[in-house]
């Protein structure tokens, strides 16, 4: 998406990734897109598949004490989410990137980079075809996700790593079913948190709650959906149930690296901040990143001045935090810490019902999950 | 309160107190009322004295990060809060009481419930006189504070007890000094938590969070207006000083006891319930179940129909469970944990900056803060 855009601006980019384009394009990942990502793709002009095959949710429902809440994002702030896989996100970019005879090398080893610390940095890799490069640029990105090589590159000495540990994981499963619910479900319940979300018309993607050493061959498709049956029930609800084809267990934590850049070395998404997954921020967050260095960088290229780089991280920073919060928000709301705490359960029931039983803090959600839709400079 | 409003309804009470009138009129306690909490005093016939000596707060401000970031009620909720002591508002029933005759016994002893399990339970004390007096009542309510010794009453076997400590508490001061502010201040600072309210033109309030051992006697004057100073400060504000005639540490904690009713006893205010101070909630609760049990107690009492009775905890305990979490919330945002965890105060930074923020931030603040105002059955 950088490339995409950069390249726009008249901007020459060349693009590295380890992985190969059918790795990327099979490895499932998140699916919600807020409504400012989906404007990236369209009006940005990667591609307007989305319009046909994704699917515009204009609410969510959260569940708990055996009731469904809906929170509808349109009535309150008059925007809305698309669901809409990574995977495909992913597939229109290269595509676009391919049409626009853009420069991207995927499956490339020994990638390096050389110089961070001057003017001039380069990188250095071997492409598919066993041939070594070297790229000298004005800029290095670091888009490298959560096991980013470039974070480590910024000095040590100046550079702060904020964690946050959970206590439980997500277990994950793809399966062959029609949608359960046509937009996706979070619920609370006496065994744990559990995400009902869809994929395509025949394919959909749920979780629940589990141990971080969970081990998913010890969960037969009976005791899957007995499971998750049991986290959603209420209301006459039940899940349209089908094949399971892939189990994971999902670790997940929160990580903020500051400052995401060192001279002429910048950082990205989950290069320097990851989310865990509920409120679906992870990729929306990178993008988020991604436009506004875009624009940081024309601005600078055209200029060469070295202050307008500055500006990047502040602005990026402010919408991390706001997301890094939300995540942890949603999170504590609707996940049961190990051990049981009882006061911590009628809590988190008094919140569902604060945010779902009043126009206010339904809107506080919504204005979050869609990504603070109406506000200048985020 | 309730004897007032059962009164009203032609129900006759006796209401005891262990403490003399003078104790309770001299121990400074809560300052911010709810509109709804107003309407009881004077729509209901207590008392309008808080119109000419209360102050109306149409906001409240948080700061952080140097800065104030005011919360407008009115604008976002079309409500208020009102700065009335709990002193006055005691006053202002007990004086309501003698002029309409009430029947109210302070400072007595060695108090005793009779057949708590029976259609006829009793009371048992002696008076500010030394008279012994045993009064059988149709229903007795343990309004008996964080210390009450009627929830203890309610059978073991059926009793769910809410805890949650917090590792720090709030120090506390008095002081003879104009306002430094006209409105609440809630602050965030790397050095913990600070809160500046009012009391009076003359008198004022001011709170920093510190150590649950912290000793009193360890801070002088000066060291206290530092303290507080460093933690609002920025802006250019700066507080009003004058000499401190009252120092105290309040530990906190929130606790929440389940059922508030045992057949004919039922509990209210803090003797069922305790929330720590942040968001100004304890007062405005005990008002709250007062004003939900008055009517269930009229109700059952011209109808006899015991499921009556029954209807008084659940609606209580929505507004307590609500505000159990506002509690918490307000306090988990503003206050720093001990020990420093640096992700902590940047999520906290986030989750401010996304309140204070955004219009649905403001908003969901303020409609809890004026104690959910639109809402019906609450």
């Amino acid at each position: 998406m950088l490339a995409h855009r950069l390249s726009r601006q008249g901007i020459s980019t060349i693009a590295v990734d380890t992985r190969t384009r059918h790795e990327i394009e099979t490895t499932h990942r998140a699916g919600i897109l807020e409504s400012g990502s989906v404007d990236m793709l369209v009006r940005g002009g990667v591609s307007d598949r989305i319009l046909r095959d994704g699917y515009e949710h204009h609410g969510v429902e959260l569940r708990y004490g055996g009731h469904g809440h809906r929170i509808d994002f349109t009535e309150h702030v008059g925007s809305s989410v698309w669901l809409y896989p990574q995977t495909d996100v992913f597939i229109d970019l290269a595509d676009a990137r391919e049409r626009d005879g853009g420069d991207v090398r995927f499956g490339v080893t020994d990638t390096e980079v050389l110089d961070p610390y001057t003017e001039r940095p380069a990188i250095r890799f071997i492409d598919d075809a066993g041939e070594e490069w070297t790229v000298r640029a004005k800029i290095v990105v670091g888009a490298d996700g959560s096991r980013s090589m470039c974070r480590n590159l910024i000095p040590a000495e100046t550079v702060t790593r904020y964690f946050h540990e959970y206590p439980f994981a997500w277990f994950g499963i793809l399966c062959e079913a029609p949608m359960s619910a046509p937009e996706l479900i979070y619920a609370h319940s006496d065994r744990g948190f559990a995400l009902i979300s869809q994929r395509t018309d025949s394919v959909q993607r749920m979780y629940f709650q589990c141990d971080p050493n969970e081990n998913p061959d010890d969960w037969s498709e009976d005791r899957i959906w007995s499971e998750l049956q049991a986290r959603v029930a209420g209301d006459g609800f039940a899940l349209t149930t089908g094949p399971v084809f892939e189990k994971v267990v999902l670790k997940f934590r929160s990580f903020v690296q500051e400052p995401m850049r060192h001279g002429r070395l910048v950082l990205a998404g989950d290069a320097a901040h990851t989310v865990p997954p509920t409120g679906a921020k992870g990729l929306n967050l990178a993008l988020s990143d991604v436009r506004i260095l875009s624009d940081v960088l024309a601005r600078f290229l055209e200029s060469g001045d070295e202050r307008i780089l500055a500006t990047y991280e502040p602005t990026a920073l402010r919408r991390v935090w706001r997301s890094q919060n939300f995540s942890y928000w949603m999170t504590q709301m609707l996940h049961l810490a190990p051990g049981g705490d009882p006061f911590a359960v009628k809590r988190q029931l008094g919140e569902l019902e604060t945010v779902t039983g009043t126009r206010q803090g339904q809107a506080y959600l919504a204005n979050a999950y869609t990504g603070w839709p109406r506000e200048e400079g985020l």
